[in-house]
């Protein structure tokens, strides 16, 4: 797997702040990716070019992320056969809404698989859940990472148990 | 203007019942169009080579209709220079909220003239009036539908003062 | 490939009407797959046994659907490492927007890859799409099912243009 | 009643600042509980054994709060047969309506006894007043909170008439 | 228990359809009610007598179901210290969404436990909870009801996995 | 007061299956009304002398319904003095929200009286009372009509007290 | 008119902030008013006395503002003959939906005059409109107050118009 | 085309800072424009003759934008024949959705082309492209400027591309 095996996209450099998780995710899980800004709007052929040589150049999962009336996640699951992870970015208006509907919505035969607003984290965790699909290390990594969440949870629980809430809000 | 001045498309031909009232509209308003099916999620390449070769085929205004995450109206705007009339088509789940949002919240840079839901009528009287800054005759008649319109109601009114409210409802 | 690789579960069997697009859309694609009911809120072992043994029996994907306060695909991906798909089914009071939140807006480190209200079919074609990265006739399948997608428009288009709206309305 | 008889969970810590009102209205009613995380997608095995041993261990009512697609009291509402109190916390996209719907449209059979969006305090009085069902000491400390609210209005109210709406909003 | 323990009320006879749900449930599960009319727009009298009332007349939860700008429960709740469940009855206009709002956002101090639109069903399984706090019978037979509700989706599974979808839908 | 002192006006007759409720209930209450067309959009013309000389021509108050973008109310009351009774109309995509939004969200200044969607009789009710300022014989009549309401209640209350909803549900 | 003629409520002193506006723009329109807090869920006989009351010691209007699940309008509306009018109040989750729909949405026999979310000083204008029915000095400032309130926009417009946007913008 | 000929108003001075966006975007496109307040609400007169005179005094597109219940962009297109287009400004509570509403959902006859909430600087692109109908020199500027459009982003990804996401927003 020399070549990158996930592709991350977003709509604008503004989107980079909520996007960026989605590369740390990756990173973390030991998935190699790459990243880049593509406008449907305003680069349309640059949307179709991507979209069109992505899995001849080796990508095996697309994460885009856009907001307000976001076309990007699902043009590009128009042009391309690979699974596309869509990221509703918050919008100064409507929260939000409008991108998550944007994404979600999807007509028969055009799927986009959409993860909450704002959440690239996530995105970066469902396409290492995809490729796990073919690697089993990255299968491994993500039962490790949840386990990780799982006993920091229970940490935190415990020093919550023995401290008392008034302390533990203290300490925060 | 031998050729249509205006392109109607829709994503898909069971939005065919709404967009027809565009046509009607611009048929009636003495405008030239051409109507046909351009889906921006399963037929990408179309969508990319009518938006392309819109403007040089001598169209002056796109009206297009889609519903869901409506991506039709943004994308032909995205690669077209002309005026784009987007119509958000209902939908049996989120009644259309999801195509409205997914077509007027374009991004700073790309518009879409959006009008109500499911009403392509309007968006036929709205094409008028863009051909109609540059056509005399076309902003007359428009003038004259809405004389029409204003008589209509009068004359509603005028009735329904005379017979009173439930012969009015008994004769409809 | 001898057992089921994708796995399709519903909160309750008045869901199945909906989810048996997801098996329909399976099967064109060529993708073994199995189908049951599993209640979150009203089986929760019957849930927690089948989330923990779905990657030891062999499933590479979930496709799980529920309509409300719809916790049965987030509940799957928090207890199995396997990528879940979850399609909110409508709703007779809120339109299957409490469906639709419910599953999309999970929090940091449990992704579940949501497709629009009641589109099932569309989760059997992401299902294929992510076992696809695996299985490159599961790819070719896809594109096959793209390319099928993209032609029926085309014809639909084409024939519209040759008779007119009216009569391509009145043949329906 | 010797061991807690409310419990008191959350999905993270960082619902603490909303649920620790519970507590605190639980004190002042003179009710026992016990509080602590349990995070239902992070922890799906400690939510279990939770809904599990809650009745066992002497626990009367659950309270749980959690934000997003907030699935802790449904599940908790799921596996245990005693009252389960549902507090949707305010999420920073949507305001807490995704919380809300979460926690509310629960499907037939299994309710969650859902109060507004982070008001943890109208929680804890809930509890009070269902184990005031059982505890004649608990229904009267209720009506005596009920009265010193009573009071609390009347008293401004006079202030208010008193001085005049300029003062009483500088004194504030 | 001589006299009825959970009263059942409703805004409207309108409302019947929905809140004799509850009663039903209350029945099966072995909980004595009673249930009436009770306005709190056009009988604010009564509204206030019976929430007056309640308590002394032997009543351990109060069951409250109105639609639109529905304020009985919170009235109710206002001024009895007993537990009120309120059930958001579904509109023709904005279906139920607003009751739901007017029931479950109450303030600080006067909480209102809140089910999903329509389901009274729930109301009565939550009342049967609140009094099974104190009657160990009654919440012998909330483990039996929840009992029953596993096998039952158990059974429909089974079945389902026998004969197939295709067959099952078929039967229904 | 021999000429009509409540106007009712309508944007379209397809409102007047609403709006007739108004002048039902005026009538009852033995207020004198008159009835007509008057739309913002199709006959501004109508809609600044209608504003205009409502004063003059001895009205009182103005109900005045629409839907969609509905601005016959906000503009009637721009322009008279009177105040304005405003009536939301149900929409046949977005079920009135629209219109509740265009009628209630007035600015500084200008305000609309707003009633529930598609609640003219309300409309008609609140009329009676701002003229029953003026006349009491009119207040007179809207204690009678509450007393009334009040009776209808109670009496079918102690109807379904009596006979059970079984046999209350049977007999509808 | 010794006695004040309108009364302004809250439900909390929270409130006052924005219903002080309407007291500001009574006393403008030289409108006699009495102010004060009556909560409908904490001081449940204090709004049955003030609602009893309010005809008999002379108040001809009623503005009564409330946030979240708004009931005071409602209720007082439910038991005086007066015309009341509502004002939802901003709350910090819902952003006032929740108010404007518990205060607009009443069943038929019982109205709220609703005006916008916040918008108390359209509030006082209303009730000003209201007590003018019977008044001709009120209705006489109304007139005024209109008059100003289009010089003051047609000022602001002229001089916009000689200095440019820029110079407006530094301006302010 | 010695005179304006596209007409910027706005409802209020305080919607300026979002209304100069559109007169911004046209200088930059070269089209010539004014730029005035026009209140629906408060100058209904000046509304009236402003929208009646447009077209004589050689306006070709009028950009109407307000918030709230916006009438002002559906009152000029009721009156002028020329293409009217309508930005829904944000509002402090619900964040321009009411805007939106009151805008977009015109009825059939008066169509208002709308943008996104406060994206005026798109409606003064829509306006340019609709006058670039008639004048090649504004189409070719627009042209231009959606070329510059692209290359900015083109030129963002490759800085993006070539020094990675850390350093890319450490220099932000």
């Amino acid at each position: 797997m020399a070549e990158p095996s996930v592709g991350i996209i977003m709509g604008s450099d503004s989107d980079l702040p909520v996007l960026k998780d989605a590369a740390k995710m990756l990173e973390s899980l030991g998935v190699v990716y790459e990243l880049t800004i593509v406008s449907a709007h305003r680069t349309p052929e640059r949307l179709f070019s991507y979209a069109k040589e992505a899995e001849t150049r080796g990508l095996e999962v697309i994460i885009a992320g856009a907001g307000g009336a976001a076309h990007l996640p699902g043009m590009i699951a128009a042009i391309s056969p690979l699974p596309v992870i869509g990221v509703p970015v918050k919008t100064s208006t409507l929260q939000g809404l409008d991108s998550l509907l944007s994404i979600v919505q999807m007509p028969g035969g055009v799927p986009v698989a959409t993860v909450a607003i704002n959440n690239a984290k996530n995105a970066g965790i469902l396409a290492a859940q995809i490729v796990g699909v073919k690697y089993p290390e990255i299968r491994h990594n993500i039962k490790r990472y949840k386990a990780e969440l799982e006993n920091r949870v229970v940490e935190k629980a415990q020093h919550l148990e023995e401290i008392g809430y008034e302390q533990f809000l203290a300490e925060r």
